[in-house]
């Protein structure tokens, strides 16, 4: 059987999500946990995205095969259904950074990442000391000038559809760069957070990082509104373009399709970029 | 003149508010990063809540007193006014757990503690393995099992009002532990999280995370909704009673009158309970 596990994890402390050999990531220490829980010699997970290092998750998903047996022998005497019991005892192996939010039986097609038909993930950035939260400083940009947000929507709404995202992202041979860019919007949260969503079909390495490192210059006044989608239309790397911190971002949602859509989505963005990163 | 600072900290790697000699604490921080900024031997500021070791605060407002020459000689060649050039300087020295939001200039008769007229306090819990957030686990406490916000709510509403709280105080030699609780209430946020609303004129020392751990105990079904009232009753420290973690809870805002009452309410607040927790 399949199991699909929603996970949430602190990125700070971590070199991202793909396992390292002698480096902490978040794949080898779940992969590990999973190992003690299910008393299996070696589990391999799935995941929708590959986070970099530093950047944090709410809303992960990944996925992992298992023999119903060995589910239900690593239960134990739990009066819990088995895969709650996974979850509890998961979650006591785990350290404090990542949590196992769920665990349920995939439906069938599933792949956590060839299944995914969107990624969301937030940029947050506290733009004045009076929006500086120390309780959040792990997962919120401090930035030293007040942006503009509504410059910063203007600029992004260019960049929306189907595009060539080369300028934003690092090459990598035989890979399009060729994405769906569904949503990018900024709106400031209850505590005056600026908050930007970011919705895409997947994203190239570092594409997230860019787009906001471009946006911001927008949003403080050193660019015009016009510049991001200039640097756009060069489709190759801009040197004007910094990729941000990695700790203002967060994956907060994977979105899947209906039960029967589930495998062939997966057939389709496996033909289309198998050697991608998402 | 008077300056009345609004601050923000991370409790977690602070021994709590106040200066002890060898222990890292917010006051002895911000002093220390005070006679830096404003170029001064001793700077003594005075605060509206003690948090205990682990608490922290959103919404903490202290004074000091300044000569407006040492202020307008400490922004040196900044292009901000005084005040603002204060904020940027001194959260250039702070450590990043604590933050100054705002410096202004305090009104007459202001007292960041006596002239307080209540204090408001939030306990967070995430009792789900679906509402742990790992981004959040510094102030929120994760607790194993499901929470009854009803019964909670409930049993709250039994505590209010002007009331002998010492069956939740740490006893003190010559201080009243007669308070009025002005709100006590549970709601979920939108993540799910189990938020304690805690208002009162003033606290006495443990008293919210003993008021928390008594509800905590109703919310999971092992105790009666009238217990706590029951507590109460006894007026003295009851071994039933838990104090509850202290990282889950969080000084979220301090009120003050208008103008002309704040030196009167100091006054009044002073002549009761010079000896006393606020």
């Amino acid at each position: 059987m399949r199991l699909r596990l929603d996970l949430s994890y602190d990125g700070t402390d971590f070199s991202g999500w793909a396992s390292q050999p002698t480096l902490r990531t978040v794949q080898g220490t779940l992969e590990s946990a999973l190992e003690t829980a299910l008393r299996v010699p070696r589990v391999r997970v799935v995941v929708a995205g590959r986070t970099d290092a530093g950047v944090h998750a709410r809303g992960q998903v990944a996925h992992l095969d298992v023999e119903p047996e060995v589910l239900v022998a690593s239960a134990g005497r739990s009066p819990d259904p088995p895969l709650a019991a996974l979850v509890r005892r998961l979650n006591g192996i785990l350290p404090p950074d990542v949590r196992l939010r769920r665990a349920t039986e995939a439906p069938d097609g599933f792949d956590a990442r060839f299944s995914a038909v969107w990624r969301r993930y937030a940029y947050r950035v506290a733009d004045s000391p009076e929006v500086v939260d120390p309780l959040a400083r792990r997962h919120v940009l401090a930035w030293p000038r007040p942006l503009d947000v509504d410059a910063m929507n203007a600029a992004s709404a260019d960049l929306l559809g189907l595009r060539d995202f080369a300028s934003f992202c690092r090459a990598r041979e035989g890979a399009t760069t060729v994405r769906t860019l569904k949503e990018l919007s900024w709106a400031r949260d209850d505590s005056g957070v600026a908050v930007g969503r970011v919705v895409a079909d997947a994203f190239c390495h570092n594409m997230v990082r860019a787009l906001v490192g471009c946006l911001l210059s927008v949003g403080e006044g050193r660019r015009t509104v016009q510049w991001p989608a200039e640097v756009m239309a060069g489709r190759r790397r801009d040197q004007g373009v910094t990729v941000v911190h990695a700790h203002g971002l967060t994956l907060e949602e994977v979105g899947y399709p209906a039960g029967a859509e589930l495998a062939a989505q997966a057939e389709r963005a496996r033909a289309r970029r198998e050697a991608v990163d998402d």
